[in-house]
């Protein structure tokens, strides 16, 4: 990036610029061992014990959606980025930042959902900060999560990928797209109304369940802003293993994808808020995938794709009408704040 | 708080308003044990190693002032909530959220600031985030950082008070109010010219020096929004002990008195970034502040107030003419966005 150059949208977008930006900046100045992995959660060592840290902030619009809101969008998405990592997400701290004038009411609807949230996820936010600027200097509410789970020793590398090997598969555990067209639905200048619920939820219960197979989980990933696309973009970078997904395979439901032809998105880079990405050794795959469609948030849980030894360091999908081609990372800003 | 109100700007003001509102909303919604004690940090146990757990956001406005900027500020916040708890702070997360557009060159002059100051406070940067929001919808850049230490069991309550006895002496690092006055002087619209430095820094080394006594240190807490007097209003909150300051021991730069005397602001409410009240037991008080002399951070620290059997639940002062007057926390907000 030129110095004479300023932030872009698409700097937060989560996909190439974003990308960019974490390399180019973050990792050159603060670099250390931990950081310089590029994980959701950093893995760090506190005497004998392993822990995993991560931190998120929330700016999404409208900060009431179908399906979620703000608060709940908080503690999912940290409590998530735990449990990709392999841990058990354990405490969470809250940092406000409120716009003068923020209804108290729309604030405690907020804080309760976030309580309501943490108890589902079983976690407990044990700090927190609030700071209250002036009215327009921020747009009414964005919350900060930052997150510590225990790490147990044999699952210290589920969010790094190294253990991927061709032939694993490449698990989901449902639908695509929706949060971000649930988000985009709510925004008042769309004026759309549509049935989309955002699958914004703590995935943590599901994932300890299918982390009982945990020799046969390769990796693990949340597929967040820039959907599931920037996530295998992501993965296959640099890496000596390819990755081909079958969009037949993929599930979107049919409001969200007449949704994003409507408006020209691709469903593929759409965000999600439950929904994990799992690359799981072949033998161990259709167990994993009994295991996820036992719970609530898996019922829907499919097989979309494959490592494969060919294509090295590329994404690939093939689509339903028979071709193939490259998936590369989110390129600008799709969808703005969005989480 | 009513349901028909609106969120203040003195809820963020670190004093009565925020205690009031944490204690209406966020402690009757997240309550557990951990949350309850109403300290800056959490401590935490996971297996058998405590950990301090702490957040602070930060929207200092202009994010450039004299003697530090916003990625200082949230680097030394943060380790300085970590030291007072009686943890060794090690690892940080950084969340940032940045208005689209702003100056690349700002960015990077304030993540490679962030860079320098964890390293001088021995401290790694492990994890992060990034969001962009759209222009007007944030200030330039507001700042997360949460924070993990390592506390020996030893030091466990420090940051809580319950040691605290009549008698103990109270000491304070140097002069007051430095920071809050910097941060406004550099304030566009007031237009001033000063040579008011922030006192922004990491106190963790000074800190881990005088725990050495630490038998002798009875409680410690960074003094910042709501600045000297906020911090021990709340401390002697509901205790069977009072607080007596002794106003001619406490040391005001003249620029930062005669700066606060034009705009009418009292010192001792003024935000301190590099501040830290230790009360200590009466016979271990001289080693402690012959030890905070010994470092740059403590030159000027003195003696400046005691615990006594009476006056219980207050904090007094005895001003320089020989009266006296009751320290109340900062009722609304005296300085928005000073940190």
């Amino acid at each position: 990036m030129n110095i004479h150059d300023k932030v872009l949208l698409g700097h937060g977008s989560g996909g190439k610029l974003s990308h960019d930006l974490i390399s180019a900046l973050f990792v050159k100045y603060f670099d250390n061992e931990f950081l310089r992995k590029q994980t959701d959660s950093a893995i760090l060592s506190l005497d004998s014990t392993r822990i995993s840290f991560t931190t998120d902030s929330f700016v999404v619009d409208p900060i009431f959606f179908p399906g979620g809101d703000i608060g709940k969008l908080a503690v999912c998405g940290t409590v998530n980025d735990l449990a990709v990592s392999g841990a058990q997400p354990l405490y969470l701290s809250a940092g406000f930042i409120i716009e003068e004038g923020l209804p108290y009411q729309d604030l405690e609807k907020i804080v309760s959902s976030m309580a309501a949230e943490a108890k589902k996820a079983g976690v407990f936010i044990v700090t927190g900060d609030t700071k209250v600027v002036n009215r327009g200097k921020c747009d009414k509410i964005f919350i900060n999560t930052a997150g510590i789970g225990l790490i147990n020793g044999e699952n210290v590398h589920i969010g790094e990928g190294s253990r991927i090997k061709p032939g694993d598969l490449i698990i989901i555990n449902g639908t695509v797209g929706d949060h971000g067209m649930a988000v985009l639905s709510a925004r008042q200048d769309l004026n759309i109304r549509s049935e989309i619920n955002s699958d914004c939820a703590s995935l943590n219960g599901m994932i300890s369940q299918i982390m009982e197979v945990s020799e046969g989980v390769r990796f693990m990933r949340d597929a967040t802003r820039g959907g599931l696309t920037t996530v295998l973009a992501e993965l296959a970078e640099k890496r000596d293993f390819g990755v081909t997904l079958d969009e037949s395979a993929i599930q979107v439901r049919p409001q969200v994808r007449a949704f994003c032809e409507l408006l020209g998105f691709d469903p593929l880079y759409v965000a999600n808020e439950g929904k994990v990405v799992i690359i799981a050794a072949a033998d161990k795959a259709p167990r994993i995938l009994a295991l996820l469609k036992q719970h609530d948030f898996g019922k829907e849980a499919a097989i979309i794709g494959e490592i494969t030894p060919d294509h090295t360091g590329k994404a690939w999908i093939k689509t339903r009408i028979g071709g193939k081609r490259i998936l590369d990372m989110l390129a600008g800003e799709q969808l703005p704040r969005i989480c």
